[in-house]
Protein backbone atom coordinates (compact mmCIF):
# COMPACT_ATOMS: atom_id res chain seq x y z
CA UNK A 1 0.00 0.00 0.00
CA UNK A 2 3.38 2.51 0.39
CA UNK A 3 3.39 2.68 -3.17
CA UNK A 4 -0.05 3.80 -4.22
CA UNK A 5 0.39 5.98 -0.94
CA UNK A 6 3.16 7.68 -2.72
CA UNK A 7 1.30 7.99 -6.21
CA UNK A 8 -1.44 9.47 -4.39
CA UNK A 9 0.35 12.21 -3.50
CA UNK A 10 2.54 12.34 -6.17
CA UNK A 11 -1.06 13.71 -8.42
CA UNK A 12 -1.88 15.67 -5.25
CA UNK A 13 1.01 17.63 -5.07
CA UNK A 14 0.83 17.92 -9.22
CA UNK A 15 -2.73 18.98 -8.55
CA UNK A 16 -1.61 21.67 -6.74
CA UNK A 17 0.73 23.36 -8.31
CA UNK A 18 -1.80 23.38 -11.24
CA UNK A 19 -4.29 24.86 -9.36
CA UNK A 20 -1.81 27.22 -8.31
CA UNK A 21 -1.58 28.14 -12.00
CA UNK A 22 -5.24 28.43 -12.55
CA UNK A 23 -5.42 30.77 -9.69
CA UNK A 24 -3.00 32.97 -10.79
CA UNK A 25 -4.84 33.21 -14.32
CA UNK A 26 -8.08 33.67 -13.04
CA UNK A 27 -6.57 36.52 -10.67
CA UNK A 28 -4.97 38.08 -13.06
CA UNK A 29 -8.11 38.30 -15.65
CA UNK A 30 -10.29 39.44 -12.22
CA UNK A 31 -12.86 36.55 -12.90
CA UNK A 32 -14.20 35.83 -9.44
CA UNK A 33 -14.62 31.77 -9.35
CA UNK A 34 -16.32 29.63 -7.77
CA UNK A 35 -15.80 25.84 -7.20
CA UNK A 36 -19.49 24.44 -6.89
CA UNK A 37 -19.47 21.22 -4.82
CA UNK A 38 -22.70 18.65 -3.98
CA UNK A 39 -24.38 15.20 -3.91
CA UNK A 40 -25.85 14.29 -6.85
CA UNK A 41 -29.26 15.82 -7.52
CA UNK A 42 -28.53 18.55 -4.75
CA UNK A 43 -29.16 21.19 -7.25
CA UNK A 44 -25.72 22.67 -8.58
CA UNK A 45 -27.28 23.12 -12.46
CA UNK A 46 -30.76 24.74 -11.16
CA UNK A 47 -28.52 26.97 -9.13
CA UNK A 48 -26.61 28.07 -12.14
CA UNK A 49 -29.77 28.56 -13.79
CA UNK A 50 -30.76 30.88 -11.54
CA UNK A 51 -27.81 32.45 -10.81
CA UNK A 52 -27.74 33.32 -15.11
CA UNK A 53 -31.12 34.00 -15.14
CA UNK A 54 -30.88 36.16 -12.05
CA UNK A 55 -27.44 37.87 -12.93
CA UNK A 56 -26.86 37.59 -16.27
CA UNK A 57 -28.24 40.58 -17.39
CA UNK A 58 -25.39 42.91 -15.14
CA UNK A 59 -22.35 40.32 -14.87
CA UNK A 60 -20.67 38.24 -17.66
CA UNK A 61 -20.99 34.78 -16.38
CA UNK A 62 -19.09 31.37 -17.81
CA UNK A 63 -19.64 28.10 -16.59
CA UNK A 64 -17.01 25.03 -16.75
CA UNK A 65 -19.47 21.87 -16.22
CA UNK A 66 -17.78 18.52 -15.31
CA UNK A 67 -19.96 15.23 -16.09
CA UNK A 68 -18.84 11.73 -15.83
CA UNK A 69 -20.45 11.33 -19.35
CA UNK A 70 -23.63 13.39 -21.28
CA UNK A 71 -23.60 17.02 -21.76
CA UNK A 72 -26.56 17.76 -20.15
CA UNK A 73 -25.44 19.94 -17.59
CA UNK A 74 -23.98 22.43 -20.33
CA UNK A 75 -26.28 22.31 -22.13
CA UNK A 76 -28.88 23.27 -19.33
CA UNK A 77 -26.18 26.38 -18.91
CA UNK A 78 -26.36 27.18 -22.04
CA UNK A 79 -29.56 27.64 -22.27
CA UNK A 80 -29.77 29.76 -19.26
CA UNK A 81 -27.66 32.36 -21.55
CA UNK A 82 -23.80 31.58 -19.65
CA UNK A 83 -20.63 30.76 -21.73
CA UNK A 84 -20.62 27.26 -21.02
CA UNK A 85 -17.61 24.56 -21.55
CA UNK A 86 -18.16 20.55 -20.90
CA UNK A 87 -15.87 18.70 -19.29
CA UNK A 88 -16.47 14.94 -19.56
CA UNK A 89 -14.36 13.68 -16.95
CA UNK A 90 -14.58 9.96 -18.27
CA UNK A 91 -16.19 8.77 -15.48
CA UNK A 92 -13.76 10.05 -12.88
CA UNK A 93 -15.49 11.34 -9.59
CA UNK A 94 -13.99 14.47 -9.47
CA UNK A 95 -12.76 17.54 -11.46
CA UNK A 96 -9.01 18.34 -10.78
CA UNK A 97 -7.40 21.46 -11.81
CA UNK A 98 -5.50 20.21 -15.33
CA UNK A 99 -9.33 19.79 -16.26
CA UNK A 100 -10.24 23.13 -15.39
CA UNK A 101 -7.23 24.53 -16.72
CA UNK A 102 -8.19 22.60 -20.34
CA UNK A 103 -11.71 24.18 -19.60
CA UNK A 104 -9.96 28.00 -19.48
CA UNK A 105 -8.24 27.31 -22.77
CA UNK A 106 -11.64 27.68 -24.16
CA UNK A 107 -13.09 30.86 -22.82
CA UNK A 108 -12.11 33.95 -23.29
CA UNK A 109 -11.17 35.49 -19.89
CA UNK A 110 -11.43 39.16 -20.75
CA UNK A 111 -14.91 38.36 -21.04
CA UNK A 112 -15.70 36.86 -17.48
CA UNK A 113 -16.52 38.22 -14.47
CA UNK A 114 -18.26 35.20 -12.80
CA UNK A 115 -16.87 32.14 -13.20
CA UNK A 116 -18.83 29.20 -12.01
CA UNK A 117 -17.30 25.28 -12.09
CA UNK A 118 -19.77 22.97 -11.18
CA UNK A 119 -17.79 19.53 -10.20
CA UNK A 120 -18.91 15.75 -10.17
CA UNK A 121 -21.66 15.00 -7.87
CA UNK A 122 -19.83 13.49 -4.88
CA UNK A 123 -19.72 14.56 -1.19
CA UNK A 124 -16.15 12.39 -0.74
CA UNK A 125 -13.85 13.15 -3.63
CA UNK A 126 -14.02 16.37 -4.77
CA UNK A 127 -12.80 17.80 -1.72
CA UNK A 128 -9.64 16.59 -1.86
CA UNK A 129 -8.87 18.41 -5.46
CA UNK A 130 -8.03 22.01 -5.39
CA UNK A 131 -9.38 23.76 -8.74
CA UNK A 132 -7.80 27.23 -8.57
CA UNK A 133 -11.11 28.97 -7.71
CA UNK A 134 -11.13 31.66 -5.29
CA UNK A 135 -14.45 30.34 -3.43
CA UNK A 136 -15.56 26.89 -2.53
CA UNK A 137 -19.18 26.28 -2.06
CA UNK A 138 -21.25 23.89 -0.96
CA UNK A 139 -24.76 22.43 -2.27
CA UNK A 140 -26.76 20.38 0.45
CA UNK A 141 -30.42 19.78 -0.16
CA UNK A 142 -32.91 19.24 2.74
CA UNK A 143 -34.18 15.60 1.26
CA UNK A 144 -30.69 14.37 1.80
CA UNK A 145 -30.51 15.19 6.02
CA UNK A 146 -29.27 16.94 8.27
CA UNK A 147 -26.91 14.76 9.19
CA UNK A 148 -24.44 14.94 6.18
CA UNK A 149 -22.41 17.72 8.38
CA UNK A 150 -21.40 14.76 10.40
CA UNK A 151 -21.48 12.10 8.23
CA UNK A 152 -19.25 14.53 5.32
CA UNK A 153 -16.57 16.14 7.61
CA UNK A 154 -13.80 15.45 4.55
CA UNK A 155 -16.72 18.02 2.12
CA UNK A 156 -17.94 20.54 4.93
CA UNK A 157 -14.81 21.40 6.04
CA UNK A 158 -12.56 24.08 4.13
CA UNK A 159 -15.86 25.46 2.29
CA UNK A 160 -16.58 29.26 1.96
CA UNK A 161 -19.75 28.96 1.51
CA UNK A 162 -22.77 26.60 2.12
CA UNK A 163 -26.18 26.83 0.34
CA UNK A 164 -28.95 24.35 1.78
CA UNK A 165 -31.40 24.37 -1.48
CA UNK A 166 -35.04 22.69 -1.31
CA UNK A 167 -36.08 24.95 1.65
CA UNK A 168 -39.27 24.11 -0.57
CA UNK A 169 -39.17 20.71 1.26
CA UNK A 170 -38.87 21.39 4.32
CA UNK A 171 -42.68 21.13 5.74
CA UNK A 172 -42.40 17.32 4.36
CA UNK A 173 -39.15 16.15 5.40
CA UNK A 174 -37.88 15.91 8.86
CA UNK A 175 -35.10 17.95 8.92
CA UNK A 176 -33.84 20.26 11.68
CA UNK A 177 -32.18 23.92 9.91
CA UNK A 178 -30.56 24.17 13.34
CA UNK A 179 -28.87 21.36 13.86
CA UNK A 180 -27.44 21.39 10.24
CA UNK A 181 -26.26 24.87 10.35
CA UNK A 182 -24.13 24.09 13.56
CA UNK A 183 -22.91 20.96 12.33
CA UNK A 184 -21.53 22.85 9.32
CA UNK A 185 -20.21 25.93 11.35
CA UNK A 186 -18.29 23.97 13.85
CA UNK A 187 -16.41 22.77 10.91
CA UNK A 188 -16.09 26.20 9.78
CA UNK A 189 -16.81 29.30 11.84
CA UNK A 190 -16.33 31.86 9.39
CA UNK A 191 -18.90 30.38 7.02
CA UNK A 192 -21.29 32.17 4.96
CA UNK A 193 -24.75 30.46 4.76
CA UNK A 194 -27.10 30.77 2.46
CA UNK A 195 -31.79 29.05 2.60
CA UNK A 196 -32.74 28.67 -0.64
CA UNK A 197 -34.97 26.99 -3.13
CA UNK A 198 -33.90 26.95 -6.69
CA UNK A 199 -37.57 25.48 -7.01
CA UNK A 200 -39.55 28.82 -5.83
CA UNK A 201 -36.88 31.51 -5.93
CA UNK A 202 -36.64 31.97 -2.44
CA UNK A 203 -34.02 32.96 -0.53
CA UNK A 204 -31.79 33.52 -4.05
CA UNK A 205 -31.76 37.36 -3.89
CA UNK A 206 -29.10 37.10 -0.39
CA UNK A 207 -27.01 35.04 -2.76
CA UNK A 208 -26.85 37.09 -6.21
CA UNK A 209 -26.25 40.22 -3.25
CA UNK A 210 -23.31 38.26 -1.76
CA UNK A 211 -21.75 37.09 -5.25
CA UNK A 212 -22.92 40.71 -6.68
CA UNK A 213 -20.34 42.59 -3.55
CA UNK A 214 -17.64 39.55 -4.21
CA UNK A 215 -17.68 40.16 -8.13
CA UNK A 216 -17.42 44.11 -7.24
CA UNK A 217 -14.40 43.26 -5.26
CA UNK A 218 -12.32 41.43 -7.37
CA UNK A 219 -13.32 44.42 -10.56
CA UNK A 220 -11.68 46.39 -7.86
CA UNK A 221 -8.75 44.28 -6.94
CA UNK A 222 -7.89 44.73 -10.67
CA UNK A 223 -8.24 48.29 -10.67
CA UNK A 224 -5.99 48.51 -8.14
CA UNK B 1 -0.42 8.79 -16.02
CA UNK B 2 0.60 5.08 -17.30
CA UNK B 3 2.24 4.52 -13.50
CA UNK B 4 -0.68 5.48 -11.74
CA UNK B 5 -3.13 3.44 -14.03
CA UNK B 6 -1.32 0.30 -13.65
CA UNK B 7 -1.39 0.88 -9.72
CA UNK B 8 -5.03 1.34 -9.94
CA UNK B 9 -5.47 -2.30 -11.93
CA UNK B 10 -3.01 -3.59 -9.23
CA UNK B 11 -5.93 -2.39 -6.67
CA UNK B 12 -8.98 -3.88 -8.78
CA UNK B 13 -7.74 -7.35 -9.41
CA UNK B 14 -6.59 -7.68 -6.31
CA UNK B 15 -10.08 -6.18 -4.74
CA UNK B 16 -11.92 -8.42 -6.86
CA UNK B 17 -9.53 -11.62 -5.65
CA UNK B 18 -10.52 -10.87 -2.09
CA UNK B 19 -14.54 -10.46 -3.56
CA UNK B 20 -14.12 -13.95 -4.71
CA UNK B 21 -13.39 -15.42 -0.97
CA UNK B 22 -16.28 -13.22 0.93
CA UNK B 23 -18.89 -14.49 -1.93
CA UNK B 24 -17.38 -18.04 -1.34
CA UNK B 25 -17.53 -17.54 2.27
CA UNK B 26 -20.93 -16.22 2.32
CA UNK B 27 -22.42 -18.52 -0.08
CA UNK B 28 -20.53 -21.83 1.65
CA UNK B 29 -22.29 -20.29 4.84
CA UNK B 30 -25.90 -19.83 3.27
CA UNK B 31 -26.16 -15.79 3.48
CA UNK B 32 -27.83 -14.04 1.39
CA UNK B 33 -25.86 -10.70 0.52
CA UNK B 34 -26.50 -7.38 -0.22
CA UNK B 35 -24.39 -4.02 -1.52
CA UNK B 36 -26.59 -1.36 -0.97
CA UNK B 37 -25.04 1.32 -2.94
CA UNK B 38 -26.35 5.44 -3.28
CA UNK B 39 -26.20 8.99 -3.19
CA UNK B 40 -25.66 10.40 0.58
CA UNK B 41 -28.89 11.02 1.89
CA UNK B 42 -31.31 8.63 -0.48
CA UNK B 43 -31.90 6.61 2.62
CA UNK B 44 -29.70 3.43 2.58
CA UNK B 45 -29.78 3.97 6.78
CA UNK B 46 -33.96 4.05 7.01
CA UNK B 47 -34.07 0.99 4.35
CA UNK B 48 -32.21 -1.38 6.61
CA UNK B 49 -34.27 0.06 9.86
CA UNK B 50 -37.31 -0.62 7.82
CA UNK B 51 -36.15 -3.74 6.44
CA UNK B 52 -34.83 -4.67 10.41
CA UNK B 53 -38.51 -3.63 11.65
CA UNK B 54 -40.30 -5.84 8.92
CA UNK B 55 -37.82 -8.76 8.81
CA UNK B 56 -36.24 -9.16 11.95
CA UNK B 57 -38.98 -11.56 13.61
CA UNK B 58 -38.40 -14.25 10.18
CA UNK B 59 -34.81 -13.67 9.73
CA UNK B 60 -31.69 -13.12 11.28
CA UNK B 61 -30.15 -10.00 9.85
CA UNK B 62 -26.83 -8.29 10.10
CA UNK B 63 -25.57 -5.21 8.73
CA UNK B 64 -22.03 -4.19 7.93
CA UNK B 65 -21.56 -0.50 8.03
CA UNK B 66 -19.35 1.60 5.65
CA UNK B 67 -19.52 5.32 7.07
CA UNK B 68 -16.20 7.94 6.53
CA UNK B 69 -15.99 9.04 10.14
CA UNK B 70 -18.98 8.04 12.62
CA UNK B 71 -20.83 5.31 13.76
CA UNK B 72 -24.42 6.87 13.16
CA UNK B 73 -25.75 4.66 10.82
CA UNK B 74 -24.92 0.79 12.52
CA UNK B 75 -26.36 2.76 15.80
CA UNK B 76 -29.15 3.12 14.15
CA UNK B 77 -28.88 -0.58 12.76
CA UNK B 78 -28.62 -1.78 16.04
CA UNK B 79 -30.81 -0.16 17.75
CA UNK B 80 -33.58 -1.80 15.10
CA UNK B 81 -32.18 -5.17 16.02
CA UNK B 82 -29.89 -6.21 13.37
CA UNK B 83 -26.95 -7.63 14.25
CA UNK B 84 -24.18 -4.33 13.25
CA UNK B 85 -21.02 -4.01 12.66
CA UNK B 86 -19.03 -0.51 11.85
CA UNK B 87 -16.59 -0.11 9.13
CA UNK B 88 -15.05 2.99 9.54
CA UNK B 89 -13.31 3.96 5.85
CA UNK B 90 -11.38 6.84 7.53
CA UNK B 91 -12.37 9.18 4.32
CA UNK B 92 -11.99 6.23 1.65
CA UNK B 93 -14.76 6.73 -0.63
CA UNK B 94 -16.40 3.57 -0.89
CA UNK B 95 -16.11 -0.10 0.83
CA UNK B 96 -13.65 -2.41 -0.73
CA UNK B 97 -13.64 -6.58 -0.39
CA UNK B 98 -10.70 -6.08 2.12
CA UNK B 99 -13.31 -3.84 4.42
CA UNK B 100 -15.97 -6.35 3.82
CA UNK B 101 -13.70 -9.23 4.67
CA UNK B 102 -13.12 -7.61 8.08
CA UNK B 103 -16.28 -6.98 8.68
CA UNK B 104 -17.50 -10.67 7.91
CA UNK B 105 -14.62 -11.50 11.06
CA UNK B 106 -17.23 -9.75 13.30
CA UNK B 107 -20.11 -11.66 12.65
CA UNK B 108 -20.92 -15.46 13.76
CA UNK B 109 -22.56 -15.87 9.91
CA UNK B 110 -24.33 -19.25 11.18
CA UNK B 111 -26.54 -16.82 12.90
CA UNK B 112 -26.93 -14.76 9.83
CA UNK B 113 -29.55 -15.39 6.83
CA UNK B 114 -29.56 -11.65 5.34
CA UNK B 115 -26.51 -9.55 5.37
CA UNK B 116 -27.20 -5.94 4.48
CA UNK B 117 -23.68 -3.70 3.45
CA UNK B 118 -24.48 -0.18 3.54
CA UNK B 119 -22.04 1.17 1.38
CA UNK B 120 -20.28 5.02 1.70
CA UNK B 121 -22.61 7.60 0.38
CA UNK B 122 -21.34 8.23 -3.32
CA UNK B 123 -22.66 7.33 -6.51
CA UNK B 124 -19.34 6.94 -8.55
CA UNK B 125 -16.86 5.21 -6.83
CA UNK B 126 -18.66 2.05 -5.07
CA UNK B 127 -19.58 0.54 -8.32
CA UNK B 128 -15.77 0.13 -9.67
CA UNK B 129 -15.32 -2.36 -6.53
CA UNK B 130 -16.78 -5.85 -6.18
CA UNK B 131 -17.74 -6.69 -2.06
CA UNK B 132 -18.20 -10.41 -2.51
CA UNK B 133 -22.28 -10.03 -2.29
CA UNK B 134 -24.57 -11.87 -3.90
CA UNK B 135 -26.42 -8.74 -5.16
CA UNK B 136 -25.96 -5.22 -5.64
CA UNK B 137 -28.85 -2.95 -4.50
CA UNK B 138 -28.98 1.03 -5.89
CA UNK B 139 -31.45 3.80 -4.13
CA UNK B 140 -32.47 6.49 -5.50
CA UNK B 141 -34.47 8.89 -4.66
CA UNK B 142 -37.53 11.12 -5.95
CA UNK B 143 -35.65 14.86 -4.99
CA UNK B 144 -32.41 13.83 -6.39
CA UNK B 145 -33.97 13.91 -10.11
CA UNK B 146 -35.19 11.47 -13.22
CA UNK B 147 -31.91 11.88 -15.03
CA UNK B 148 -29.26 9.93 -12.80
CA UNK B 149 -29.70 6.68 -14.58
CA UNK B 150 -28.17 9.09 -17.48
CA UNK B 151 -25.47 10.64 -15.24
CA UNK B 152 -24.21 8.42 -13.45
CA UNK B 153 -24.37 5.11 -15.58
CA UNK B 154 -20.89 3.55 -14.11
CA UNK B 155 -23.35 2.97 -10.90
CA UNK B 156 -26.45 2.90 -12.85
CA UNK B 157 -24.93 -0.11 -15.11
CA UNK B 158 -24.76 -3.54 -13.45
CA UNK B 159 -27.27 -3.19 -10.54
CA UNK B 160 -29.35 -6.33 -9.89
CA UNK B 161 -32.44 -4.14 -8.24
CA UNK B 162 -33.30 -0.34 -8.09
CA UNK B 163 -35.59 0.88 -5.44
CA UNK B 164 -37.15 4.21 -5.68
CA UNK B 165 -37.41 6.01 -2.41
CA UNK B 166 -39.40 9.14 -1.02
CA UNK B 167 -42.08 8.45 -3.32
CA UNK B 168 -44.36 10.55 -0.75
CA UNK B 169 -42.35 13.59 -2.61
CA UNK B 170 -43.43 12.85 -5.72
CA UNK B 171 -46.74 15.46 -5.58
CA UNK B 172 -43.89 18.35 -4.46
CA UNK B 173 -40.82 17.58 -7.17
CA UNK B 174 -40.81 17.49 -10.79
CA UNK B 175 -40.01 13.68 -11.47
CA UNK B 176 -40.98 11.71 -14.42
CA UNK B 177 -41.24 8.04 -12.79
CA UNK B 178 -41.24 6.82 -16.46
CA UNK B 179 -38.22 8.68 -17.59
CA UNK B 180 -36.24 7.22 -14.56
CA UNK B 181 -37.22 3.50 -15.44
CA UNK B 182 -36.46 3.98 -18.96
CA UNK B 183 -33.14 5.08 -18.36
CA UNK B 184 -32.64 2.34 -15.25
CA UNK B 185 -33.78 -1.06 -17.76
CA UNK B 186 -31.59 0.42 -21.02
CA UNK B 187 -28.44 -0.05 -19.07
CA UNK B 188 -30.10 -3.26 -16.73
CA UNK B 189 -32.96 -5.19 -18.99
CA UNK B 190 -33.29 -8.28 -16.58
CA UNK B 191 -33.39 -5.26 -13.49
CA UNK B 192 -35.92 -5.61 -10.19
CA UNK B 193 -37.43 -2.48 -9.40
CA UNK B 194 -39.58 -1.24 -6.49
CA UNK B 195 -41.04 2.41 -5.84
CA UNK B 196 -40.76 3.24 -2.05
CA UNK B 197 -40.86 5.23 1.00
CA UNK B 198 -39.25 4.58 3.75
CA UNK B 199 -40.65 7.73 5.56
CA UNK B 200 -44.67 6.09 5.20
CA UNK B 201 -43.78 2.76 4.57
CA UNK B 202 -45.56 2.32 0.40
CA UNK B 203 -44.48 -0.16 -1.31
CA UNK B 204 -41.78 -1.73 1.07
CA UNK B 205 -43.97 -4.74 1.04
CA UNK B 206 -42.84 -6.00 -1.99
CA UNK B 207 -39.32 -5.48 -1.07
CA UNK B 208 -39.72 -7.22 1.75
CA UNK B 209 -41.54 -9.46 -0.47
CA UNK B 210 -38.07 -10.19 -2.70
CA UNK B 211 -35.90 -10.45 0.13
CA UNK B 212 -38.60 -13.57 1.64
CA UNK B 213 -38.23 -15.51 -2.12
CA UNK B 214 -34.08 -15.00 -2.02
CA UNK B 215 -33.44 -15.59 1.33
CA UNK B 216 -35.55 -19.22 0.95
CA UNK B 217 -34.18 -19.76 -2.42
CA UNK B 218 -30.58 -19.57 -0.89
CA UNK B 219 -31.58 -22.09 2.07
CA UNK B 220 -32.76 -24.66 0.30
CA UNK B 221 -29.22 -24.28 -2.28
CA UNK B 222 -27.34 -24.47 0.67
CA UNK B 223 -29.70 -27.80 2.26
CA UNK B 224 -29.43 -29.48 -1.59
Amino acid sequence: MTRRVEVVEDILSANDHLAAQNRERLEAAGVFSVNLMASPGAGKTSLIERTAAGLGSEMRLAVIDGDLATSLDADRAAAAGAQAVQINTGGQCHLDAAMVRRGLEELDLSQVELLLVENVGNLVCPSAFDLGTRTRVLIASVPEGDDKPFKYPGSYHSIDVVLLNKIDLLPYVAFDVKRFLHGVEVLNPSLQSFLVSCQTGEGLEAWFAWLRREVAGMRAEVVR
